[in-house]
């Protein structure tokens, strides 16, 4: 296994050397995490000329390091009043002969990295940018792997709450109990707030749950996922509550249900991220629902919740196999609700059955 | 109220039209909801020459704006492909005449001052520095007020925890149910991720919940906190599981408690910071648990969890009335486990009876 993120570090290291970088700093706590097992709480990762070292800060009374880290890997605990670990890294680097050190520019602050920057004035700092990012997009089978028990988990605790009593509970409540049911299903934890809209809330993306209650008649949407050794995955469901769904909220379920299969039918390796993004939204723009859609209709899952790539009307870039992606196509209309279906898929090859559907929660509109 | 956000602007203008700088740009999410009432996701606050503006992205179908934003406050919603608030922000300071905008060196990553720098090339970019953070020191009654509730709804939560059979339930769920507590007594969430340490985890400051169960003769430790309206409180206690705690353990408690009262009783007007962790930790030194005792032994609370003031060997200041901190020394033992007692109490002069508590559930050794 830890072969894995040795390898991981030495694509990255291959891209920084061509780019004129003998050394690379990561600070990012998911590309740490993806480059050497683990991140604990500020621990910042050198890949250095001569050898790779994390320096992790001593928290407040806990353990130096935590996760699974990287055997292969030098760590370094700098003492309680050791300071920023990323200055200590600039110095390592220098010592080790680096006259420059690639840095996450869209991670680092102003002022972190002015204090790098002052401790060896002779390094240059270049900007890594978002190497780490590029090379989290496709994914190892190890990493599918915890993807699908991410999914499976979800599955569950979403399964459990259908099979419980909705109508008076308050959305707050529903989302608490569903993220209990994660973590006893065996998650490490929710990969998100899990979100529970009803009546006018419902289909709204994001909707922080609050103290309204189930009614009977109301379009009930939940979306939750769970974090499994680090991996994220997201499911979303919209169903309807009481016996006979009223004409105009089966009516739009049927159509975000269209755009959310056209989504993921168009899940091949080749496709356009825009056009995965088109293949969804062109059927609810069709119907008239085109001010209602949200900018995105799908991203990258896994380290963390919302990865590349972004499945939007202007993204660039095409889909690989092996890259996992939401499809979550919605429409909210404010005072009324709405409906939002989400699924994660992995990309695969035709040959091997195509998109590879993770979240396996019917997407029939229940009654419950 | 919305004066009480208007005032905090003003103080903050009159700092920085003395360090030069006619407008500022606040990013830092605690930053712009402690001067705007509210930070909807990704939102910036400008203070600009002749007006104050928050400008949001408009989340991905969710709501523009959340919280109780302050209505004298101009409110600009940028369309969602409006991009990067901060440089709006940027465009709006130029074209309002100003020639320097301070912004937060400390939030803002290298990408975004970048961006920001090449939209207005003329226009200055100075530092703010932690101009806001000072200004959150002092708490005013209103912000107090929350604090106490947040308290009351974690000693509550507390408090019917240890009304339940322990023995045998892993540290996960002691925390889980925790949370669920906090929320069902009215918390907007936790403050932090709930700690359960167990045994040999017992005592361990921000120690991650695990799958060990609680048994007889262990220590229980737990430190959790709520968030109400925002501000955020601490607790924690550490229990004995089972009828007769062991010589030991009454002994490290009795340390752990002598050291903790210590530094409560320090909490006066005036009184350095650095004075507090005297206070307590000279106690456990001389007892010869220098080396288990973490750097901090206490921190400020409000908006975030761990502000300023640090309580630590070298930090500089002292404190004023109305600073609300917590007092936390501990003592951890390899293998063993260990003790940690922590309370929020508010920095109050003796005339006003001295320092408040907030969270009153007893400091007795309980054995559960």
């Amino acid at each position: 296994m830890s072969e894995v993120y040795a390898d991981r570090r030495v694509r990255l290291r291959d891209r920084c050397a061509a780019a004129g970088s003998p050394a690379a700093l990561v600070s990012r706590p998911a590309n740490v995490r993806y480059l050497a097992g683990g991140s604990p709480p500020g621990a910042v990762l050198l890949l250095g000329p001569d050898e790779d070292v994390l320096l992790c800060p001593t928290p407040p009374g806990g353990d130096p390091v935590e996760g699974r880290l990287d055997e292969l890997l030098r760590q370094a605990v700098l003492p309680p009043a050791g300071g920023d670990p990323a200055v200590a890294a600039v110095d390592l680097a220098r010592k080790a002969g680096a006259d420059a050190l690639a840095v996450e520019e869209h991670h680092l602050t102003v002022a972190r990295h002015r204090a790098m920057g002052s401790t060896a004035p002779q390094l240059r700092l270049a900007d890594l940018g978002g190497a780490v990012e590029q090379l989290r997009i496709v994914k190892d089978e190890d990493e599918i792997a915890c993807l699908r028990i991410a999914a499976e988990i979800a599955d569950q605790a979403l399964g459990e709450l259908l099979e419980s009593i909705l109508v008076g509970r308050t959305e707050r409540h529903l989302a608490l109990e569903l993220e209990r049911r994660l973590v006893d299903h065996g998650a490490d934890g929710a990969a998100f707030a899990t979100s529970v809209g009803t009546g006018p809330n419902s289909g709204r993306g994001g909707h922080r749950p609050s103290d309204r209650r189930v009614e009977e008649g109301d379009f009930l949407s939940v979306c939750l996922g769970a974090n499994y050794r680090g991996y994220r995955c997201e499911i979303g469901r919209t169903f309807v509550i009481g016996t006979t769904p009223a004409d105009w909220q089966i009516e739009l379920y049927e159509l975000v249900f269209a755009a959310q299969r056209a989504g993921r039918e168009s899940l091949v390796p080749g496709a356009g991220y825009r056009d995965v993004d088109r293949a969804a939204r062109q059927i609810l723009d069709g119907a008239g629902h085109g001010e209602a859609v949200p900018p995105l209709t799908g991203h990258g899952v896994g380290l963390e919740i919302d990865e590349d790539p972004q499945l939007a009307p202007s993204a660039m870039g095409k889909l690989d196999a092996c890259v996992p992606v939401t499809v979550e196509p919605g429409v909210h209309l404010p005072g009324r609700g709405g409906v939002r279906i989400d699924d994660t898929l992995v990309v695969r090859q035709e040959a091997d059955g195509g998109p590879e559907l993770l979240t396996i929660t019917t997407k029939e509109l229940l009654a419950l």
